[in-house]
């Protein structure tokens, strides 16, 4: 296969998907939902062999590579959900009357061709086309390859499902072969966005070697800064939620700030807490301001709140940081200095997360400085243009005078 | 100069130039405008030394290297104009309470360091670092070699009244030296931003090279589609206009596509008309399908509106494209099928501008299809942060079910 050629087909039908009215897009989203509980025996037959083939496979990587009952039904919720959100496309963002008879519109549309890179879980390629599908992009899907065979019948049916429901042909390719991945970054002519989804290491090699903008994160290394005027009772159940409560999660806090005349009560009543025990390791070189995704978490002692937001722009990810505080001044300098796509005030760094912001729908986080930014919801899937609309209207009468411009808001 | 070091300067005044208030900002550009207005001998007699080592430069490179009594007017009426402007900076996107004292704000906030590398143009320089203040933004400039003398003077006077004015030290910083800008353009812990400014060439070798987004355009190749029922009398001056009211724009028309019944009478019109002469040039290859900054234009002959759209894709750079028509159902195919930033019915490209669309300001114009696409303002130099505010809250009592989301916009 030609994957140049591919992503041509690919663009070429993103037009006419973006062109296609919500309701389409919506009945296909439908139609997909009733073919996968349909073929779900099918389904799990397919996945049984790559979990039969996986058998080696480290524990973790078994659990998300398994679709079960559970995870069918969780993903065809998630579809019909998505049905039920409001159309993303079409939504006028200005409307403006520049001069008589001459209107100018700001009016999203999808973005055009989406490469999406991910991690070994079948639920993420039916999650992924599907927010591809509502908002009207096309979808290059290059899957696990551990996740082989789920990843063909799950794409077959969403294919088969989408045409018949009315969408374009190529309005989505499935790429089986981890090789292509160096071509697809190439096509930067029809590929317009990529999100990868994985290891810091393929993330950044990704974002190192394409042309396309990305949009996701490498590391996720979220600080909490407990703060001279924090309330200690409120700082150790906000930790342990931060660190524990889901350590292989981007947005799980990795670096523990304190300011030096809290060190030692803080740390006392985190020894004592109940729970899961984590290991608090001193900061004695760059190298512990590292994302642990484990029960791990690196401690360091700071003079002042100043130095704490020095350390979280240098040494953090900006993806999410907290401080503890009950100072409102210090909250604020916090959460106007540090450079980070969330800035949190006595909140646990884990709601972090499109669900939990109440976007309905999560299509990933984003650690990049330019929107979308942070955890990103079906609006980072559309971009916007300008319609303008004349009767003939020149620059020239402008320009000389003759006509001039007066700006209405509509 | 080490240009790593630089760059991390900035960074670091960066912070403090974002938290700034929207006063001492302006305070800042009103000190530049007069110290621009009281320097005015210096700068011209530094402008003379430019002009004088340039003697053997063309003419159109000199025009816009002289920088005179009328180009200062029109730079500082542009930064007092900047001041009365909405401040960028701090706006509430979204205000959405979680959950029973949980509050989510997505604010604006500036971008960070942008580095500027521009044209042989002074008065560029102004603009962008004005711009960027305005913003509180980082900016590291690099101007054309041609304007040493007066970049160097005019980014000292700058400098200068904004550090009296109260921006922090390293708020800018200007490069001098041409090969900085392959460092630079690798420094993405500290630049957040390119913006670069010049021949296709040269920005494309920015975006091929750099890891930093880049937020511009190479060619524009605009293109002007006359449909079958086009009024022909509205249709020839509309495309004389975007033709030659300015030939060395990137929103002036480059290829005209006619439909097939219409070839023959529009270019009868067209040969006809008074003024300037236009070289019309039949399309023969790929190769005409090109950018000429100049009084020529490719004419292609199409059976459809169909086959007109899919050329605008195919060859087109995503910039602005129009279509003349008084048909109402052309039109709205043409607009939700083409894939620019611009898509106009009866309306002359060269509308597509910063100040007629009426953002007061331009920064530049994008051909990316992420946001800020099609003409930048202010609005493009600022991105946004979410900002978190709870009282303990932890993601724990969520997951247990202890506690539930309402999602209350306010």
């Amino acid at each position: 296969m030609n994957y140049k050629e591919m992503s041509r087909q690919v663009k070429e039908a993103s037009y006419a998907l973006g062109a296609a009215s919500h309701e389409v897009r919506c009945r296909a989203l439908l139609s997909i939902a009733d073919a996968l509980e349909g073929a779900k025996e099918e389904i799990f037959a397919a996945n049984r062999k790559d979990l039969e083939a996986g058998a080696s496979l480290p524990g973790p990587i078994l659990g998300r590579l398994k679709f079960d009952e559970h995870k069918l039904n969780d993903t065809v919720k998630g579809i019909r959900d998505l049905i039920s959100l409001e159309d993303p496309v079409s939504k006028i963002l200005l409307r403006r009357e520049l001069d008589e008879g001459l209107e100018l519109t700001r009016v999203t549309c999808p973005i055009g061709v989406i490469g999406v890179i991910f991690e070994s879980r079948p639920d993420a390629l039916i999650q992924i086309a599907s927010l591809c599908i509502k908002s009207g992009n096309g979808t290059i899907l290059k899957g696990g390859s551990e996740a082989k065979e789920s990843n063909r019948i799950l794409f077959d049916l969403i294919y088969e499902a989408g045409i018949k429901a009315g969408l374009p042909e190529h309005f989505s390719a499935l790429v089986e072969d981890r090789a292509a991945i160096d071509e697809l970054i190439l096509c930067s002519d029809c590929i317009d966005l990529l999100i990868p989804r994985g290891s810091n290491a393929f993330v950044r090699h990704i974002m190192e070697h394409s042309d396309i903008p990305v949009m996701g994160h490498a590391a996720g290394i979220c600080h909490i800064y407990v703060d001279e005027s924090a309330d200690l009772s409120m700082a150790v159940p906000l930790i342990l939620d931060a660190k524990t409560q889901y350590v292989a999660a981007c947005n799980a806090a990795e670096t523990l700030l304190i300011h030096e005349k809290l060190v030692q009560p803080l740390m006392e009543e985190l020894r004592k807490a109940q729970g899961v025990p984590v290991e608090y390791i001193p900061a004695v070189s760059e190298a512990d301001y590292r994302e642990y995704l484990d029960y791990k978490m690196t401690v360091k002692s700071v003079k002042n709140l100043d130095e704490a937001i020095a350390h979280i722009n240098r040494y953090g990810s900006h993806h999410t940081d907290c401080i503890l505080t009950e100072d409102a001044a210090a909250a604020e300098r916090f959460q106007n200095l540090v450079d980070s796509a969330g800035v949190y005030w006595n909140a646990s760094t884990r709601f972090a997360d499109g669900f939990r912001y109440g976007f309905g729908a999560e299509v990933g986080i984003s650690t990049g400085k330019l929107p979308p930014r942070g955890p990103v919801g079906l609006d980072g899937l559309v971009t916007y243009k300008y319609r303008l609309k004349g009767h003939g209207h020149i620059v020239g009468d402008y320009a000389s005078g003759k006509k001039s411009f007066h700006f209405k808001n509509l």
